[in-house]
């Protein structure tokens, strides 16, 4: 049963799965859409979008995913509000930094017509995918791996750009604690810590498996020089609120350019918020614990939206978040979700809607 | 057509692709043997592994290892001799390797036998496929990767360990020129450079393609924090002689502990070379290359043996090595490859006679 949508051809799935999905009980990427967008990169260019069934991918067992670790891959989410429509968050900023990971992955970039088009022909076929429920969104997964073949360390001659989605819940569920690392670190000065680069998350769960035996959560990232700065909070960007000003590290090559965390910046400044996007030293933290003007720490990115810490630890000691009535985290993640679901206007024109 | 070997099942391919190969000219890791050994972690265990016909992989397109990069792997030969003996080279070593980049990247740990017992049942289904041609060898590809399900950045619950093999040869042809790098990194202090896995690889591509476009073919890593300092050269490791004394920087937790490496360091001393493991400024090559005391320099690795440096270029400044009459590195490589293919008595042990 094909049809073109967008000028994508859709190859339609015969059965549907979605009969066997609660939604009102979803877990966080573990249950898939009928459909999937797949392109192809050979003969040096990527060749046209399809939709096709969800289905398995046959690979050579030298395809040089396995050897090599060349993926990137991209976080979105698609909402609906009260009236079925359909809006996607900054789907641009998606696409942008999707091409500047495959790139420093040597990668071929992608045309944006087809990240686009194709995306859009994708969610235009697995509508019904898309969850109502406050809190639920379709989890949007774009990722591109190499699929050439052959042992030598060079980047592939083919490649995979692949579209799934995934009804899904909360991240999270609840406040983390987590341990500012003073071992092992995520990324190198120069190295690929700012791409969405599958090896910087498999680099991340011993650490994190060692944290979570200590009793904690996740872990906070610090530069791999000094383990003086705060970077990354798991797979997160993360904020810190000082007495009323919020504080988050600036972009770098080791810092991944989180959707989400621009978004908080530009939002809690729009917000009369005191907000200094600069270095952050966990001396400076520990202080701010210790003398009671730390209030607040904060995870943000797409999965989690804004995941509150409740404490951490540093070098064996352990440092309790007050509970405020009021916080920035939920403050915020309230005005972002409400504009990504068109519950309130959105001054900032991030929300996209789907025609 | 079921047998066991070494108690491993063996399921033979009902064809063979041996007679489309010209053994006498082999590229490296391109053409693959008839099988591979397959062994599946899942509830909670590594299953027994079995030898298969070679065959493509089915995944997914949710499996973490398209997303999340945990995969690590290991590079082997195994060598004929005149009579048709089949030998490894310190194969154990790669096996107690293999599970220290395991450990890292979050994925379980191997039992020996399963390593060793499928290593030698498929290499006695595929003898055939062990070149006998001087300076070719069967290439042996050893990898674990995680095909377990789910969005959530944590460690995949089933992984597949491979072996794959191809006979191959040489892996450079002639010398290579190199550039040291001052601007991107292969790996962070408290990161994943020791471990042989997929992204670090990755990681190196796109800094190489930009040393290609100024025209050298390889890229010698420095340390991230003031690129002062010599690491690695390429997926190799490096070594320098500077007058009669070899020298090569020490391992650590963002340097590869090659095998070809440290069996360089121990053949050397034993033949009465001077070798000094220790950190290796940039500037004390500069100086050397500026003052003539600068003899050699050359990669080590697996795949490619012992890879002569031509010259070198260092914040636009390009240096030639002489042209030496008798090297450090075509005695070394002579060495350490009569040793390997039997060729010379082994004082040290490292050979592994295939029964």
């Amino acid at each position: 049963m094909n049809s073109i949508i967008n000028d994508i051809e859709i190859i339609k799935s015969e059965t549907t799965k979605i009969h066997d999905v609660d939604f009102d009980n979803l877990a966080f990427g573990s249950v898939f859409s009928d459909h999937m967008l797949e392109c192809n990169f050979k003969d040096g260019k990527w060749q046209a979008p399809k939709v096709v069934p969800y289905q398995a991918i046959s690979l050579d067992p030298s395809a040089k995913i396995f050897h090599y670790g060349q993926s990137v891959f991209e976080g979105m989410k698609a909402y609906k509000d009260a009236n079925e429509d359909v809006y996607l968050f900054r789907p641009l900023d998606n696409f942008n930094r999707l091409n500047i990971s495959a790139k420093r992955l040597a990668i071929p970039e992608l045309p944006e017509n087809y990240f686009m088009d194709g995306l859009k022909a994708l969610l235009e076929v697995d509508k019904e995918w898309i969850p109502k429920q406050d809190g639920s969104s379709l989890y949007i997964r774009p990722f591109i791996f190499a699929s050439g073949n052959g042992f030598h360390a060079s980047p592939a001659n083919e490649y995979k750009f692949l579209i799934c989605t995934a009804p899904s819940g909360s991240y999270f569920s609840g406040k983390v604690k987590v341990l500012i690392e003073q071992t092992y670190s995520r990324s190198a000065n120069g190295g690929v810590g700012f791409a969405k680069a599958g090896g910087n998350y498999a680099g991340q769960f011993y650490p994190t498996q060692l944290a979570v035996e200590k009793g904690y959560q996740q872990v906070i990232w610090t530069d791999d020089t000094s383990h003086e700065y705060i970077e990354e909070a798991g797979a997160m960007n993360i904020f810190v609120r000082i007495n009323d000003t919020l504080i988050t590290a600036p972009t770098s090559d080791r810092i991944l350019d989180g959707i989400t965390r621009k978004s908080i910046v530009e939002l809690a400044k729009a917000e009369g918020i005191d907000v200094e996007v600069r270095k952050l030293s966990v001396h400076e933290v520990v202080e701010a614990a210790k003398n009671g003007s730390l209030k607040e720490m904060f995870g943000a990115g797409t999965a989690a939206v804004i995941s509150p810490i409740s404490g951490f630890g540093y070098k064996d000691e352990d440092f309790e978040l007050p509970e405020l009535e009021e916080t920035f985290a939920s403050f915020l993640k309230k005005r972002i979700t409400d504009i990504q679901t068109n519950k309130v206007e959105d001054p900032f024109g991030w929300r996209y809607k789907l025609d």
